[in-house]
């Protein structure tokens, strides 16, 4: 099942995603269930917006595919996930403008599958991680690579305004060992690489991230990038695409001086 | 004027501290003003509780005292505050326990200066700073060094559950050059600066924290510690005083296996 969260006629609503059609919800559906309206919304009268706000973070993980480990120069990956954080004021939804600030001359892209947690979870063992997985989204963990490099800590390059692009929808029933990531600039594929190349995957990213955090329902947790990643310029379009859940799509523009 | 957030009676309540007593607002002051219900509550029979929880995030500075910088073996500290995140899962307030997690054996305190942000901030001039601070509090900073160490990230172990106490209360009128920072462990003094000490002042850290991320009303920024860090354990009690502003005191304990 694929949720939408989108704006319609001034409101905004929940709704499952039915062909060219969204079926409008209720409420909330992670805390309100899937009731319906009976409404429907043409999805070309839809704006999309960001499937989840979290109300606490959004978790990163680090290095968790080898390849990209090796193009950052790095050597193995980590024996647990590597964690960081990304504030809940970077997210933005499909469509959104990407902004380069002026404090970075590299701006670039990391197509990401992300994970929605659904509900409160602390200390979640690893063959227990879909009890509190709401579903999956896409993720584009934009990074000032400049930036990431002279701080050394990520929090900057990776937490300016606008640097978490999250959506289309929420996939419910993802088969993420059978999904594939694919990211495009203008069209040209940069990134191509099946999921089941995270070194790290859902479950041990869930029980990791929760033995140090208390996750909240809305978290997102990005779960890292594959080999590819290279620079976004104001006018360039960036689409990631997770198959089984669609294509995430933002055009980059630079910050008004 | 110092703005307490407090339970008494099984309600929660904002109120000003006056001697013995708190003067009870009718509302959240940051949004609602200073209006009084006409109770007092004796501070006796009331519980502090952290005067601010993020919506949103807690920003913190590294490497802001030369002596700090120093004993951590560093060299000059950075030309720009340093920034890192910790989340606002990881917020305690006065009395509440740290809990040290199995992951770590040398979880650290870091007495702190706190700046609680009272309006929605992006892009405030340095000299301007003053029109988007709600007012000051103290925090800990409390640090996993090992994990610091081994994840090069400091989101893990700056970020776990009750890792970051603040309060006792809000002081919206704090003269921070003329305060001085004092941190004791079962009453053996082990930190003791001046604010003045800071190599980056609150008008240079808004305006730079606020040049990256959109800073919202209750969001906290942490300015960094002074020297003399170093480790706690469970039966330990922990108190960071600010002048001014009041003595945040914490126990801590380890967590259950």
């Amino acid at each position: 099942m694929k949720i939408a969260r989108f704006s319609s006629a001034g409101a905004i609503h929940f709704g499952i995603l039915d062909g060219e059609e969204l079926v409008v919800l209720s409420g909330d559906p992670m805390f309100q269930g899937f009731d319906t309206t009976g409404e429907r919304v043409p999805l070309a009268e839809a704006t999309l917006l960001a499937p989840s706000i979290p109300r606490s973070k959004v978790v990163a993980v680090g290095k968790n595919y080898r390849d990209h480990v090796a193009e950052m120069g790095g050597d193995e990956p980590p024996a647990e996930p590597l964690l960081f954080l990304k504030p809940n004021t970077s997210v933005i939804g499909p469509g959104d403008r990407i902004v380069t600030p002026p404090q970075s001359s590299q701006v670039e892209f990391e197509g990401e599958l992300a994970i929605v947690i659904g509900s409160i979870a602390k200390n979640v063992a690893a063959d227990r991680a879909g009890e509190v997985v709401f579903g999956y989204t896409v993720a584009n963990d934009v990074t000032a690579r400049d930036l990431q490099r002279t701080d050394g800590q990520w929090a900057r390059a990776k937490g300016f305004d606008t640097f978490c692009p999250v959506g289309p929808v929420v996939e419910t029933e993802l088969d993420v060992a059978a999904a594939t990531l694919t990211t495009t600039v203008n069209g040209q594929v940069k990134q191509s690489a099946p999921l089941t190349d995270m070194v790290h995957g859902i479950g041990a990213i869930v029980a990791h991230a929760s033995s140090v955090f208390t996750l909240l329902p809305g978290d997102i947790i990005l779960t890292g990038t594959p080999a590819g990643v290279g620079p976004i310029v104001a006018g360039d379009v960036v689409e990631v695409t997770v198959s089984g859940i669609g294509t995430l799509s933002n055009p980059v523009a630079a910050a008004r001086p």
